[in-house]
């Protein structure tokens, strides 16, 4: 896996399946019959059977097990998706959408086999009105190639899961990133969809016009697709709201004594009505990792990742608003980065924290939590899950002094056994928080312990 | 009806029903028992069948004739509300929730008769966590109540469609107004709904936490409740986002030589990410309207209204974007007001522009059409309005003519007779405009027209 592709799987883009009424009857290879029919719709070099190419479509970036398709295909229009979409029903064979397979959440594994739909080769970016702020987008089409597109427009798509996930597959998984707390997820900023219902229907879900910023009329189909990971459907077409881009930008990092003083000054810079870009907590374990990994030089502790967005006077003036809120909070370090490459580095740094927490134990899995809570418990469930984490390492069954592979570096070992076995990162201005726990792949225990824990921090 | 409960109609708060499987069956009047089994619910003085009562809860603030249901019963609490529901379900008599009926769609009225749930009793505000953003609110808390409740927290809840609705209501029909450009709508602010299915089943949309502010599990039904106008169950509690108080506030008005003018410095001043709070848009008629009605000295010309929200500073800076764009574009006659009085007497101007369309022609109706195209089609869009409904005009069957009434004025005849019977406002940023018609109840042939003429708004 190169650096670039490794990148991706940061983000929280899931894959998953439209299940069929009659899927059961689907488990196992398809008739040569029913590939041909495929091949008929999309043309012979656009199906595959072959074991490497299923493989490659049965699983995303995270750890859960390969399961591969049937059969992948890569149609080229929203007619063939169509058409495939009835052939797969009316045979109740199961059908999954696969975009950028950048998941980190197994949506894409073919958990009953059936067709894997690669929408990849639909790429065009099919209409922008600068005017009104959208842009019509396939489900091939990236977010960086969109933002590439816009480069000359004023405008952007700031929703950034981290990876170059596709866009449909963004709104398919309700994406959200760290630039929410100020433009929103995926959710706010999906105007309207193109979806293919598993009958082969065609539908606007929000209204045959394709950038209306705002409707009252029916209900909100928009938004019970986005975030519907692929089980209602197959996004063809997203209509996106686009924003200006800011005039200036500056990003900061800054340390806290307390994970309590670091929540505490997000709670007040957004009470102050800040209009913060970016607002991120790593704990002390995570700022480790990160200055290894990334050759960062930050304190090691709780710490605030900030970045502001806005004209140079009204970026001067937030900028010592939330420094007389930090500093009120006990909070010190500050280091701000004005530059486009020093504010690269420091994002870089808070994407790369996936790569930072697995670089702590190589040889290990990431199994990430994805936990939202109200803003006022955060602290205190934070604490706990790191109590939580230490009392599972003293345990001992998760230590990681049972070396193996090559990969295994007794300097890290000695480290880890002194600290819990898992990061934590969050958004902290939603409450959401990721915990990174590193897993052994190869220890069915351990794997039970995980799920448990997950499970235990979900309720 | 005073002046106050005027002022409620200019929302766009709609109730409707919850139309059962059977529901013909339950056409005409419920049953002594059925009406025993209500009170057997809520308690004998909950539950009437009095014609006044049944008139007053038939219809709301629109031209839509009343059609009264056959009881209406106030619970005092969920359960209540659960017990009615699944009461109403097993006997297949609709259910029709209702807030403040100060809607203008009809969603009130009993077009099948049935059991109309006045929930204006449950007016508690159940929870309120300032550092999360949020409060959980009964459906009969106002708009206004809660914002008087938050007056020491230094939070507000800004979605403001004219009326003192309730918040549930709002809720229901997807409720927006003139902040929603820089707040968002009813869709933007709620957080999580607790909801009395058909069948009395009790849901949160969000899951059992009330406060979330982001969740990507499962799907969202939050967003298919909002706007379901209720349809789909009633609301018994929502959680809304709440948002700073702006530390200052300045509001303007400017005139501009044309509708293109307008919307361009809309756009202009959209694409430049001034955060501008409100942007409205009123044409000559409707602003010669305001000033006979509201004793404005404004331009009639094609007209932005506009406030700014922020600190001091800030404000400073928005404020002169905002004219150099707007002076770019050919508008004059600024007027800023940074009093509050000031303000409140101009936005006063703006929420009254139902009325003061209704005073162009004493002892008509108005019909409100809610138009929402992508804001780069609006000025065709409304040039091409205008231009159908003086086409209209000259037909003669609109013509004011036909005085009728101890309110007919006969200056005002003079005046409309050489405009059309008909007023333009928008919420420009959003794309959205209403055209209000003003129609002659007793002329059926008119009503015919006015509702030909929507239609074709609307494609």
């Amino acid at each position: 896996m190169n650096d670039r592709s490794r990148k991706r799987s940061q983000m929280m883009e899931r894959r998953s399946q439209v299940l069929q009424p009659r899927q059961e009857s689907a488990k196992g290879r398809l008739s040569a019959g029913f590939v041909e029919a495929l091949k008929a719709v999309v043309g012979s070099p656009y199906v595959s059977t072959a074991a490497v190419v299923r493989e490659q479509h049965g699983h995303d970036e995270s750890m859960h097990r390969c399961q591969p398709p049937d059969a992948v295909v890569w149609p080229q229009n929203v007619e063939q998706v169509s058409r495939l979409a009835a052939l797969c029903y009316g045979q109740g064979v199961p059908i999954i959408p696969f975009g950028t397979g950048t998941g980190l959440e197994g949506g894409v594994c073919a958990v009953q086999g059936g067709v894997c739909i690669n929408l990849t080769r639909m790429d065009r970016i099919l209409e922008l009105n600068p005017e009104d702020f959208s842009v019509v987008v396939e489900p091939g089409v990236t977010r960086k190639a969109l933002n590439t597109h816009l480069r000359d427009s004023g405008l952007w798509f700031p929703v950034d899961p981290g990876a170059d996930a596709s866009l449909c597959g963004m709104a398919a998984t309700g994406a959200s990133g760290t630039n929410s707390v100020r433009y929103g997820t995926m959710r706010d900023n999906v105007l309207n969809l193109e979806v293919v219902l598993p009958s082969g229907q065609r539908l606007h879900t929000a209204g045959p016009g394709r950038r209306f910023r705002k409707s009252a009329a029916g209900y909100n189909l928009t938004g019970l697709f986005v975030g519907s990971e692929g089980t209602l459907g197959l996004i063809t077409a997203a209509t996106l709201r686009l924003h200006p881009v800011p005039e200036a930008t500056v990003a900061a990092t800054c340390a806290f004594p307390t994970v309590q003083a670091a929540v505490d000054s997000t709670v007040h810079i957004l009470q102050a009505a800040v209009p913060v870009a970016r607002i991120e907590f790593l704990d002390e374990v995570m700022m480790d990792a990160c200055n290894r990994h990334s050759k960062l030089n930050c304190c090691v502790a709780p710490t605030l990742f900030l970045e502001f967005h806005g004209s140079e006077q009204a970026l001067a003036e937030q900028v010592q608003r939330t420094e007389e809120i930090i500093r009120h909070n006990g909070g010190s370090h500050f280091s701000w980065a004005k530059e486009a490459e020093e504010r690269s580095r420091l994002w870089a740094a808070r994407h790369n924290a996936w790569y930072a927490s697995l670089a702590l134990r190589p040889g290990c899995k990431g199994y990430s939590t994805d936990v939202c809570v109200p803003i006022s418990r955060l602290p205190e469930i934070l604490v706990q899950t790191k109590e939580d984490l230490e009392a599972w390492r003293l345990t001992g069954s998760a230590s990681p002094l049972r070396a193996r592979g090559a990969g295994w570096d007794g300097a890290r070992a000695t480290a880890l056994s002194s600290g819990p076995p898992g990061t934590i990162v969050g958004h902290v201005g939603d409450g959401n928080f990721h915990c990174i726990l590193l897993v052994d792949p190869e220890d069915p225990e351990e794997l039970l312990r995980v799920q448990a824990f997950a499970e235990q921090l979900g309720r």
